[in-house]
């Protein structure tokens, strides 16, 4: 089944302590978009400028993900400049031009508005809230969040629990939004106000989901070398998100190997800068991480 | 098989936001010999003061383990004060009493000298060395270090190495042993310098264990309420070398038993004071939470 992903979509520069690097493609549909092809067929939403570059779109062709809900205004696509500190876990925003994102306005065309899955990739909960008021009765939908939305726009990302089946966040976020630090507390209390499932990510440690089915927790995969992490979240949601589209039934089991989908994508994704290894990533180079990940969790290999 | 473990064994005063508790049996001896004790007959060395009470003793009587190792000095027994912030990780030493512990030379007796399996908690590394010395070849060898050494003995940790299988040491020690933060370069770089396995535990974020043939990742298992995390990681060595005492084989499947083991009992240790929760375990205790970690790590519960 196809998956609605909905999300920013931008042009970075990104400075490590090694490189600068210009012109990138990123954004959070961007890089979740991408992720979720490897599993499912994608319909991306969102907003670039007319100075968008084709070989950027192409990344997508490539991938047949369908392009048809996304918006081409006049003006500069989004723009956002990042650097990472040595120990690739800080990193400081020096500049972000909103552009035409500034206006955007989700309008699904008719066709997407029946995806059975959706993904609300990292944006304002207003615009969330828009994706899903303009959907009919989707079966499955994943919601991504930060810090930024629950600082400034809290009131409206509660009221988007009730309308999720999922809530993806990391735990400095989970513990910013509930008060609490613990993980099993922070997500009962998430729980308790709507989403069925809460993947709590944990960087370097891993991801920590739970149900009322109970919990499961995997581990990132250790690498070697991080070249830049922009985007490891998104593409694990959207590893996750794509991966469900392919299942017949969603439960903790389920979800379990859809976290595992999206740990392996994101491994992938941050030993390059943008979506240049998601990009090249072929079906072997996959398989042999799969298995690599599936002996890192199994006692009995 | 039976396990030697040797360490501290002192009597604690602890304080948390919620509480001020004194006369706690505490030391890394008695945790692991503790914790071991539920998977192979244990024989303990360490050092008290003639000031130790009966009921302490009574603590490791009542799991069977051999005492005739524990050397009665006269003098008082070694004594730590501890605070822990309100997140139950940062800790701080308010007052460290070594008394009889200050002139410790452990002491073999000579059945003891022969066990198969060696624990050698966290001591001084001169004091490990000092085990060693008096052991004929033991089959398996595991050390516990932490900061303390790292900082004060570092050459004589370093001479430790080549003579262990495997070495159990925090996160933080293991980037500052090796100076590197990334554990598959800082497990390399200890693993090339001696122990064929190496175990690198990350707190609430689980274990990281490697060896040639591969690695192993184990959560921690999430808990509700923390009232105590002193000996967790004593308790998580000693029940990981306990577990081995008991396999035909020493693999990376049966050491990742073993973590899972180490793991199982840690998470029991931290639920109350000093050794009082491990103390009153029972096997359908035990058997009940090793079926949930067990689907905390399998994605096909």
């Amino acid at each position: 089944m196809s998956v609605l992903v909905v999300g920013s979509v931008g042009i970075d520069r990104i400075e490590t302590t090694q490189e600068d690097r210009s012109d990138l493609l990123g954004g959070s549909a961007s890089f979740a978009g991408l992720a979720a092809s490897f599993h499912a067929p994608v319909s991306l939403i969102g907003i670039v400028g007319d100075d968008f570059p084709a070989h950027h779109r192409a990344v997508w062709e490539k991938r047949k993900i369908d392009l048809s809900g996304l918006q081409v205004a006049q003006g500069k696509t989004f723009r956002w400049h990042g650097r990472y500190e040595e120990n690739m876990n800080n990193r400081h925003t020096l500049s972000t031009e909103l552009n035409v994102f500034a206006d955007f306005k989700p309008e699904l065309p008719h066709a997407q508005k029946k995806l059975p899955f959706v993904l609300l990739g990292n944006i304002a909960p207003d615009l969330q809230h828009l994706v899903l008021d303009q959907m009919e009765k989707p079966k499955f939908t994943v919601a991504d969040t930060m810090n930024l939305w629950i600082d400034i726009a809290r009131p409206r990302l509660l009221e988007l629990l009730p309308r999720i089946d999922m809530l993806i966040l990391n735990d400095s976020e989970a513990a910013l939004l509930t008060g609490e630090s613990n993980l099993l507390r922070a997500s009962r209390w998430l729980r308790e106000r709507g989403p069925r499932y809460v993947a709590i990510k944990k960087g370097e440690h891993g991801c920590f989901l739970s149900g009322k089915e109970g919990a499961f927790a995997a581990p990132a995969i250790p690498l070697d070398k991080v070249l830049d992490p922009t985007g490891a979240g998104d593409t694990f949601a959207g590893g996750l998100t794509g991966y469900l589209a392919g299942q017949k039934e969603i439960n903790l089991s389920t979800l379990a190997h859809g976290v595992l989908e999206g740990t392996l994508l994101a491994s992938f994704a941050v030993e390059d800068f943008s979506l240049n290894r998601l990009a090249s990533l072929s079906p072997k180079d996959l398989e042999t991480r799969r298995k690599e990940l599936s002996r890192l969790i199994n006692p009995h290999p």
